[in-house]
């Protein structure tokens, strides 16, 4: 093949790609409005039509001509640097490609319509705290989901192509052996942590102009570097991050009166999603590289602008004061250290999102022996939240009182969503290996965090990691960046640090 | 062919039918969000997306498949009654697709992205006021929908197949004969106002609260039916109606401080339209009779809610009590009857979304008159700004100062809808036929408006129009429901009597 034709093979590749990003992209749009703007009468309506995109761009991707344009490339892009953005676009759609493949057409309209339902159905067992009513929807999802991975054997473990799908490359085994690594040294520092006298919170808990608080979230993230000319905040009932391409990446918030660090981290949170999207290279717009690493990269990038970075002392000593102008009334005895710690308080709790830091990935580790257990068969779909609550007596030392603070939490079964949980772990373990690293780049991060300075920190972060979009995986990314895999013990240092100087532990 | 081989044949044409309208709703909320949402970045990637949506849904409804259904289908439903919902899926769907599959796939792309790009390029010459920069664009628009009514030769005159996109089975002769009828009796009543002493409306132009004027405007059209569970309301540059589905049904509007009645009149008229879409039989949902007969009958029924109602005496007998206690300062000193007439004020102006009921239609027929003469080539795009002023000058006895309040006021053409103008005045005159039609059945029915009370005109609207959607053709819709063709008579008679009244003529 001359250089030309492979270009021309190219170009055609990249015209079927865009293609397929615009029917994803337009199905994230229906997605996003589903969430922020549907008219309850719409819910049927906009089922069919995310079925109908899904299954159109399934389609669409795994066509015969993608076959033939990735075959005839193979050879080509061999000879070029393999780490080269033609030859990772070719590689890394080829693995897509070859994945999506093995899924019937049938599946995905069936998953896309369930799934659909399963939402809905979610949302009315959880109203009345009736796991009996959303079990039959969760055993379609998780057969839907068996029969997924069966498509995918042999493999080690039938969890693994579930795993594949959010963390490229990564196998239950791995997760296994990081979780189990972390599992006794998180239990440990919870267990230190209770036994010290709490820190106080409750200034949190006065009452706060729902307005004011969004707009100091909106500062903070203005300052982050969040670009208003292509993305946009709004209200949903939960948090999301969502993008039309790199050029419009949009987040949503919630803001409670009563409990003002929740919606100001959460916007934080979504910020650091959408700055990852922002800053993929343009040229892997509409294509299969536009997005990130995988999804327990993203969450390292939300869970360090959330957590490393916003509830830090460095942030707060340059934001505290502004917060202090904002609300005088609620915060004017409450000196800087006592915010700092207040918004650090750790406390064992029933629900995930509302977790601390030091409890976190204990809510993730009981989701993922669940979800394994159930595939296994070892657990019943009858069984389920009962075994729910003896692993959260277990880890957190409470009891849930009902299924809707217990087992029926969580959106991400209903939509599907299994082997998604541990990416949310595995961000914190990443968002710290990454932040060691940076430190060595930029000895003075924490004095230009101190100063509002951000653009230190997210030039490095787009220059290391966002513009590559989705070239690497994850566990090759991160060794490029930082020499080892992924590892819970930078995290664990940076979680004992902290808590012993808040709990003097 | 027996009947449940037809059946079966039947569903498989609703469920092609059922993927293509999935696609259009799709594609109708990436314009909705488009000019409701989105951040400017998204521009470029959102033309892609709908370029995209638009050649899928053209390839997928013009497929073989649907033309192999639709010829299997025709000798059995000709054995129906022809008025059966099921002939006339098959009609409506064969008359559409016949029309589709003359276009091909690359005019379609082509249409759809030229059209995205001049529309920002509209945008741009609109606010330097400079007509010299849209004109290339102008140029390329008019020259695809002069190649796309080529695919229709032969026709009596090259401006009936545009016209036939938007009023079925109407031609370029009916709408000439309809408008010479009009033009002198609606330049004699203008001149005739005009001659008289004005009404006052300064008081609409005092300081009104925007959240006050958007709760009325709630108010109103919640009083005319307009089901929040099936739809909502947002602010948008220019108001429009769309719906993605029956259930899902879209209004915008404008509000401005200075200028009280023109964010008011704006949601009643998109009220109007979208109780049009939500009148629909929910069973023809998905399908090609899923919306109204044409645009001239859709807006037909705009106009009633605006204006046969909303600008009438009963319809302030009853609001008018209540619009005063949200408004007491300004309204305090104005009587019913100084408000009706000044709501009602004639004033020839220069733009049209502007314009009251006597001089609207004007505006309407310069537009047709110049669009027909681009087409026949009479006219040259370097002299249409001229062309403008001087009917502008002729028509309304007014200079357009600038482009921008002249040939560049509206979107239409920026967006592809050449055929489009004519609709808004046939919508006027139907109006005023049905609302003929409409007294006779219900005798009563100013007595009802004055009480607050919509639901028998609702309610005959539904059961007359509304459920029957894309069923009938315009002309045939009129005579079913009147007697007679579309007809400019009940219009002037309308406008007259009420213009005696205003302006003791």
């Amino acid at each position: 093949m001359t250089e030309t034709i492979m270009e021309e093979k190219l170009n055609q590749l990249k015209q079927h790609l865009a293609e397929v990003a615009d029917l994803q992209y337009t199905g994230a749009l229906l997605g996003w409005d589903l969430q922020v703007n549907m008219p309850p009468g719409g819910s049927v309506g906009r089922s069919y039509q995310m079925s109908t995109i899904d299954s159109l761009a399934h389609k669409m991707f795994t066509s015969p001509e993608i076959g033939q344009l990735l075959d005839a490339l193979q050879p080509q892009v061999e000879k070029l640097d393999p780490d080269s953005d033609e030859a990772r676009l070719v590689k890394v759609t080829r693995r897509e490609y070859e994945k999506r493949l093995r899924v019937p057409a049938e599946w995905v309209a069936e998953f896309a319509q369930i799934t659909a339902q399963a939402h809905m159905v979610w949302q009315e067992a959880r109203q009345d705290n009736d796991y009996g009513k959303f079990r039959p929807m969760l055993e379609k999802i998780f057969d839907l989901r068996r029969r997924y991975a069966e498509l995918f054997a042999p493999y080690q473990h039938i969890y693994d192509p579930l795993i594949d799908d959010f963390e490229p490359g990564l196998k239950t085994a791995d997760v296994k052996a990081i979780f189990n690594k972390l599992r006794p040294q998180q239990v440990a520092l919870v267990k230190a942590i209770t036994d010290r006298p709490q820190v106080d919170d409750s200034f949190l808990h006065l009452s706060y102009d729902e307005q004011k608080q969004w707009d100091f979230g909106v500062d903070v993230i203005t300052r982050f570097g969040y670009d208003w000319k292509r993305g946009r905040q709004d209200r949903s009932a939960h948090p999301f991050t969502t993008h039309f391409g790199i050029d419009d990446v949009r987040i949503t918030t919630r803001i409670f009166p009563n409990h003002m660090s929740s919606g100001l981290f959460s916007t934080m949170h979504e910020a650091g999603h959408a700055l990852y999207e922002m800053g993929v290279d343009p040229s892997f717009g509409r294509s299969t590289l536009d997005s990130g690493v995988s999804l327990g990269f993203h969450e390292s990038q939300s869970r360090m602008w959330e957590n490393l970075v916003g509830r830090s002392l460095p942030f707060w000593t340059y934001f505290y004061p502004r917060l202090q102008e904002v609300f005088p009334e609620q915060l004017k005895n409450v000196t800087l250290r006592s915010f700092y710690k207040g918004i650090n308080r750790v406390q064992p709790s029933l629900i995930r999102v509302e977790a601390d830091e030091a409890t976190y990935n204990l809510h993730i580790m009981l989701r993922l022996e669940l979800e394994i257990a159930l595939l296994e068969g070892q657990l019943s779909f009858k069984d389920l939240p009962e075994a729910w609550n003896s692993r959260v007596q277990e880890f957190l030392g409470l009891l849930p009182p009902n299924d809707a603070q217990g087992v029926l939490q969580d959106v991400h079964w209903s939509s599907g969503y299994i082997g998604y949980f541990s990416t949310y772990a595995l961000g914190n373990l990443i968002s710290a290996q990454l932040w060691d690293c940076i430190q060595v780049d930029l000895p003075d991060l924490n004095e230009q965090i101190r100063q509002g300075e951000f653009d230190g920190l997210r030039g490095w972060l787009v220059d290391k990691i966002h513009r590559h979009g989705a070239k690497f995986e994850p566990q090759e990314m991160m060794r490029n960046l930082t020499g080892s895999q992924i590892d819970p013990a930078a995290y664990m240092r940076y979680l004992t640090a902290k808590y012993t100087d808040i709990y003097s532990l």
